[in-house]
């Protein structure tokens, strides 16, 4: 299965145009001064061993840093090469061909990729939300029409019967905070209902977590691994808060687990990178990242809510929006019938790019949804992208 | 499967020891000088490009120095993390659980451990070779013994009965030039015949070769990519010529199959590591690499006589031992009924550290073999562990 996203970057030349497409963070977001002295400092510190062969767990510097952030046992922490490996090797030794793979929608498509290459028989938590569903990050229109059904979370009908439906359920992959693509965030009571089906399951918990630090209203939510240490997979990525040109991700979990997950990394990569890995621990540990975040949620901030103001001011009556609190992505409905994809060779030959929603749901359904990223594009291509992207869809509910 | 190589680096303080176990390169090819000086230069020169998500299939930039150095068009060359992922991938895209993969032995570690996670059925492309068979590079002895039964290649007997025995056969694994763990190269007879046979067979050829750029003596063999490019995956390795610190390989083959690697690897990390991509593209391009590599092989071209005229001081009647003409390894055969895994222990407890040779065959067998590394091992730690490896083997004989 190709991803849609990545092949929109491969035939467009997207710098020309205005993209909601990417899930990139901002290049002004990367902490360059920090990285025209962290090299050095690697050499000098670690000598040789920063480019030889490391542990497959990844370095114990790294490892303990990322324990001490987080309040875990360092032998709850491996380190991966990218959290995009870090779905992979979740469900390498998770799943066998056939096995059900439980998640919430809409969901990450690089994860659907990995369950697919698996053979793994993925299947919805819960159908769609009725309209107006209460929970989650709440969606908001500034027209007060009804909400689009799109939810982080699971609904009460897929709770209640999804046991009997799915006897060879082998775990349930959720991403709670600042979900992508909906940009929603899931309550703790979501949470929690979460944790008690795959303990009436006995089934593992992959937490997608890559975008849990970059919080910028609202009030954090505790993680599922904290309420089910002993089932969880946490999968935590640097990509959004150091660069993802470091292709560096961490896993926390179960120690049983993660040894399963040491054996299979062997076969995958043998270690992460190592000379990476060490210039993340010298900017975590010296304070860098840190200070970086600040001025990184403060960019992203500025973004979102630029972007709900231009959509009040330019998308027409009907379409609504969810409301992220994070993360890099919030989630448009369009009116029933206005299809996103049939929408979008317009869209492209006039100037603006995004990814229709159908996509992240297993079924192809929801094509009245769009995801728009808010981080990458250029802040002065957002009003005229967005103000373009309303007279289309306008001019398709017109007809 | 874990790999026995890395339990004992998990478990032994080596640096205590004489070890011969590893396959580290040895720290003093690292080009420490250059690496002073390419992070700075590479985000002078390509600016947040270079901590940005790249291409899945490599930066433009590196897959086009690696691609006029081998002489193979760009579309022709994947950039991957790590030799050990194009292992993986090609494993990946070619079998499905069950599907046999043919081997030559001994063979790869690390091969086996992604050829099991597949759940392929592994089998050998041909059994034991007689003694004395004059293939391969030789394998020698200083008194003239019969020499011991491993190859690099292919025997007769394997190769005509083969296509009956296997007939869901879906590619052949094979390390032609100074193979891990033997140190043998294939002749350009037998590359022809294992051609001969995928061709017959109709399958694909993954020629690994991380090692391939370290020829200390004798004639460069071509690549069974450049006899059968239309069926070869061939990969090579940045962890030998540059640092394995940077998990870089490539993959060279036909571009239908680099498309489904393509698709299969944005389910595994996204991409490669992209700053490195760039410190590799640097190296390489402004010809340290080359400089460096000269270095690089008159160290081990050293190592590899000085460790040949040790075994020939110290080894009892009765050892002989392959002569490799590059790469890191060479290869023991002891005495039939001397056993390399029970005298494991008391080598250890003693004070010198090696990789029972069994470890490499699919069955286990082969258990009075050894494989000796002579590129990590410290210079002056060479002679006083392989005299006391003389001394154990010895000892046991005598039992």
């Amino acid at each position: 299965m190709r991803s849609p996203v990545r092949e929109i970057f491969r035939k467009v030349d997207l710098s020309a145009i205005c993209s909601f497409a990417g899930g990139y963070p901002a290049a002004v977001t990367f902490p360059v001064d920090d990285l025209h002295r962290l090299p050095g400092l690697v050499l000098d510190k670690y000598g040789t061993k920063a480019l030889q062969y490391g542990a497959t767990q990844g370095v114990p510097e790294l490892r303990e840093a990322i324990a001490a952030r987080y309040g875990v046992p360092v032998s709850r922490v491996q380190i991966t090469t990218s959290s995009q490996q870090g779905i992979d090797v979740c469900t390498r030794i998770l799943c066998d061909p056939g096995d059900v793979i439980l998640t919430t929608e809409p969901t990450y498509l690089g994860a659907l990729q990995s369950f697919k290459a698996y053979r793994a028989d993925v299947r919805p938590l819960a159908g769609a939300l009725p309209p107006n569903d209460p929970r989650g990050s709440r969606p908001i229109s500034p027209r007060d029409k009804p909400s689009d059904p799109v939810s982080a979370g699971p609904s009460d009908d897929g709770l209640n019967s999804v046991q009997d439906r799915n006897p060879a359920v082998k775990f349930i992959y959720v991403i709670p905070d600042f979900n992508n693509p909906s940009g929603e965030t899931m309550t703790l009571e979501q949470r929690k209902e979460i944790v008690a089906l795959a303990r009436e399951l006995d089934v593992v918990i992959v937490e997608d977590s890559p975008y849990r630090e970059l919080r910028y209203s609202g009030e954090e939510v505790p993680t599922i691994y904290s309420l089910a240490p002993e089932r969880t997979l946490h999968l935590g990525s640097f990509s959004k808060i150091f660069a993802p040109g470091f292709r560096l991700g961490w896993i926390i979990g179960p120690e049983e687990l993660l040894e399963q997950i040491y054996i299979c990394k062997q076969a995958l990569d043998l270690c992460p990178p190592v000379f990476d890995q060490y210039m993340a621990t010298e900017f975590l540990t010296s304070g860098a990242l840190d200070a970086n975040l600040v001025k990184t949620k403060a960019e992203y901030r500025r973004r979102r809510d630029l972007m709900v103001s231009l959509l009040e001011k330019y998308m027409p009556e009907g379409v609504t929006w969810t409301y992220p609190e994070g993360g890099l992505f919030l989630f448009l409905t369009l009116p029933e019938g206005v299809d996103a994809i049939d929408m979008y060779d317009e869209a492209l030959s006039k100037g603006v790019a995004y990814v229709a929603g159908s996509f992240f749901f297993l079924d192809g359904s929801h094509r009245n949804t769009m995801r728009l990223n808010f981080s990458f594009i250029a802040e002065e291509k957002m009003e005229p992208g967005l103000k373009l992207l309303g007279e289309i869809i306008a001019g398709v509910i017109r007809k």
